[in-house]
């Protein structure tokens, strides 16, 4: 099997195209090609499939060809992924696959057009934001205020926080202090198990600095990643929310800066680079066989 | 520039033939070859160069073809790696460059004789170990009678110790418990840069047990690693010498199990597992140009 190591602002995947949905690609396979040691390393693995061919993908197949079949590297399923939506885009312009400059993707969240600028970076259609408590299942009672009532830690700590839905559920912490002073690790896997998001949340560290924002983010399944499209889209739409920048910002992750656009119809574009790093055969067979040792 | 990513119990290096010697392999590309997200990944480059074409490697050509110009993550040379041997002896074979079953290596420890046996293992031949203090610098007074003198680390905690030389410097901490019951992170890093071992050292965690020894290593430069063939032949050798094993034991990492023989001559061998997990060809040029982004 043909795969492809990508990264997008330092976040990276394994990008393989199985047209016809053959592979079996299980839990357990998704975190052997995952295994940084053993296997191809990566945050998650991105299946572009036809979207025909997909239980999931089949409804949209009109309006995308192509859809992409998102793991992560723990081998659980993912709605959507920015960084990983602009990698398959180039993914398939670079294979040939597609012509032109723009390619309507299919997610778990929905088509997503995507655009392969001048520049070599991608611009990809986000979706809508969603501030209700149905698209960001949450129990407790501090939801309706949330940016009012700070979030608290349980131990003292608290933080100004928004949730903002991207397809995927986010918690945008606002911090006074750069995201480097804050145990990023231990905060981050303490609220995606939190029982006040009882399908998890990733969670994102901001500041707002004068030329941007700066933001470190924990994600769901994952943990820290060096980057993450929907938490930038996330976090630029509740600072804008908040009054605290305007409709277009830039988010600077340790993995490099991702630029985020409200839209006046009420989506949101994300722009930023794709990389391809290499690409390779792997015996699917043999990386299933391979134990400890 | 092709590029093969292979792995000796779980310990995993990005290795490459480069019979002339013409890649100008500088500890900036060493960094961003190992580095996981942007680069192939890996504990550290093993680059395969005829040895007339080296400058450390000439001087032993009669007697080996080949040299393991190894060096760590981070861009620095390493004198000798069990693992990587293992490694670059079956990659050797796979690309035809060499017949028959046993290769003798020129290493910067010398030339190492390796076995690939009929089970699909590799034995390699460890050199001798070395307990004197010309071969492992070390400053003060304890060093005469390291076994019986704990090492105190300065906090209340102290191990019993030993240090040895396997051509490159190993501290082993024989351990009352299960060695994932240490903080080996913490107590690796802060004896790597104990002013006692000015050259640095690897740091092995040893628990002998009734069916061989459970080991975890700290390797100098490298942080802790799935495994370490020197520091498997450093733990044997001093078990051995404490009286606490046989000539022949096996010790237990997290990546996986490898055998070690005291040998009549003096010498040490050492018998392990060696995969090829995929290859790839890069773009060297590229992947220096690459930036944060």
């Amino acid at each position: 099997m043909r795969f492809v190591k990508g990264h997008g602002t330092g976040n990276d995947f394994v990008v393989l195209v199985d047209p016809e949905r053959r592979l079996d690609l299980t839990p357990d396979l998704v975190r052997r090609i995952c295994d940084r040691r053993r296997g191809i390393g990566g945050d998650g693995v991105l299946r572009a499939v036809l979207s025909a061919t997909d239980p999931e993908g089949a409804v949209m197949s009109d309006a995308a060809r192509w859809f992409m079949d998102y793991r992560n590297a723990d081998g659980s399923l993912a709605e959507m992924c920015g960084n990983g939506l602009r990698c398959v885009a180039v993914f398939l312009r670079d294979m040939g696959v597609i012509a032109g400059d723009t390619i309507d993707v299919g997610t778990r969240s929905g088509v997503r057009r995507t655009e392969l600028l001048p520049d070599g970076r991608v611009r990809v259609d986000m979706g809508e934001p969603n501030f209700t408590k149905a698209a960001i299942p949450m129990r407790g009672p501090a939801w309706e205020h949330f940016l009012e009532e700070p979030l608290d830690l349980g131990n003292g700590v608290s933080f100004r926080a928004s949730a903002v839905s991207m397809g995927n559920p986010h918690l945008v912490l606002f911090l006074d202090e750069d995201p480097d002073r804050y145990h990023v690790g231990h905060i981050g896997a303490a609220l995606e198990r939190d029982e006040r998001f009882p399908e998890g949340t990733n969670v994102e560290f901001a500041k707002v600095a004068e030329d941007g924002i700066v933001a470190r983010v924990w994600e769901r399944g994952s943990g820290e990643t060096m980057a993450c499209g929907s938490g930038a889209c996330a976090i630029a739409v509740a600072a804008n929310e908040a009054g605290l920048v305007g409709r277009r910002t830039s988010v600077r992750f340790p993995g490099g800066t991702l630029e985020v656009e409200r839209l006046e119809t009420g989506g949101v574009s994300l722009t930023g680079p794709a990389a391809q790093v290499f690409e390779t055969t792997v015996d699917v067979a043999a990386l299933l066989e391979a134990r400890a040792g």
